[in-house]
């Protein structure tokens, strides 16, 4: 029934938003002594809110909103060394090293040869692709998709160009709003397996009941669920 | 012969340079009273080529390192005002409509149908795919490739997943370092459309002779070229 397995990047396969985190409380701390966290990250959030629609996904794009934050709650007086310091956070983080997530790799081993395995991740190409290099896993996807966002024309086009019918095909992924909402909406089957962080603006509700959808624990349920699902392939344990 | 026929985008099909350009020009004129324009351009470039490594190529990149030369020029001492409208100059060129080059559609039209097109175009993923929708070319292309760098590996990569063999394919561009030589190293043929604007980064020497190479004026040029590579798909005229 499933023939293609796709797996999502950052905060499925390797940690991603542990990262802005840590260099959202690095920009907290720089400018504690003028505005409180949780102003800050509320100017944040709105910032980046209105400027993804012109800069897209990725840490290029968070640096310039910390920017015009940093100049907007100081009302203009944030000084020069800051704004440096600022740029030096994003240099930290784009060359941070990639950590794959508990149990990623053993996954990927379990299912490869079975299934035709994907990788779809969603964000700036440069940094995604430098991330999926060091990540070490590139050679074990028959396919590697790096998109500008996941909707459901985007996945359409994606199985399309890549010869998989929606009704044989799995997403795995953290987020509800790009991983699982949209491949259900095209009529695929997505497994949630949350990263306990989520950024604001990826929040969204998962389905209330849906055929075709399942919630994880963790990414090493994934080889059981598809046995599941298809016991001719797998051993027939019960989810 | 050729069977497939793969345009760049930046400053083939639409004009980008001259937006850096303009853009750069703005940036010189904000900081007219600190530093001449021939030190800021020549501090900007080395930031940028340090900084392409870890940004890669694209508006945001760009502006994240004309903001690292601004405090650098200026020893620290640039006001936020001067770096918010920084930040407001890449609004506008990420903003800005996309001009079609002259005989760009014309040539489009002209080939669609007798051969395959491809658009295989090198930056930053959010923005290109932003600029293709806004050309109005997207739908008369095969296929559309944005790759984070032209090279051998990444041509012979795009080529092998669309199915086509390096000997059908013609390439055509404006720039000899992403558009003529890695094409030529996987035995593709390449034509150059030159742009009057090359930024500093993408300069390269052509090749002195190549079988396979050719330079036009012009990009109403290419289908006299591919129908004197092969007459008889064409009228035979003489390039």
């Amino acid at each position: 029934m499933i023939q293609s397995i796709a797996f999502d990047g950052d905060d499925t396969l390797w940690h991603n938003e542990g990262l802005f985190s840590m260099t959202q409380e690095r920009f907290r701390a720089l400018l504690a002594g003028t505005v409180s966290a949780d102003e800050l990250d509320a100017r944040l959030l709105a910032t980046e809110r209105e400027n993804v629609a012109v800069y897209g996904y990725g840490v290029k794009g968070f640096t310039l909103s910390m920017i015009e934050t940093a100049i907007e709650v100081t009302n203009g007086k944030v000084d020069a060394d800051t704004i440096f310091r600022i740029l030096s956070f994003a240099k930290d983080q784009l060359s941070h090293p990639v950590e794959l997530l508990p149990g990623v790799a053993d996954v990927i081993d379990e299912l490869a040869g079975r299934f035709r395995l994907l990788l779809i991740t969603k964000g700036d190409l440069f940094d995604q692709e430098s991330k999926i290099a060091r990540s070490g896993l590139a050679e074990r996807f028959d396919a590697i998709e790096v998109v500008a966002e996941k909707d459901p024309d985007v996945y359409r086009r994606v199985l399309r160009r890549n010869g998989i019918e929606p009704g044989e095909f799995l997403m795995i992924g953290n987020s509800v709003r790009s991983d699982v909402l949209p491949v259900l909406d095209i009529g695929g089957q997505a497994a949630l397996v949350p990263y306990h962080l989520t950024w604001e603006l990826e929040r969204a509700e998962p389905p209330q009941s849906h055929d075709g959808y399942w919630e994880l624990d963790d990414i090493s349920q994934v080889p059981a669920l598809v046995a599941d699902l298809d016991p001719a392939r797998g051993n027939g344990r019960t989810r």
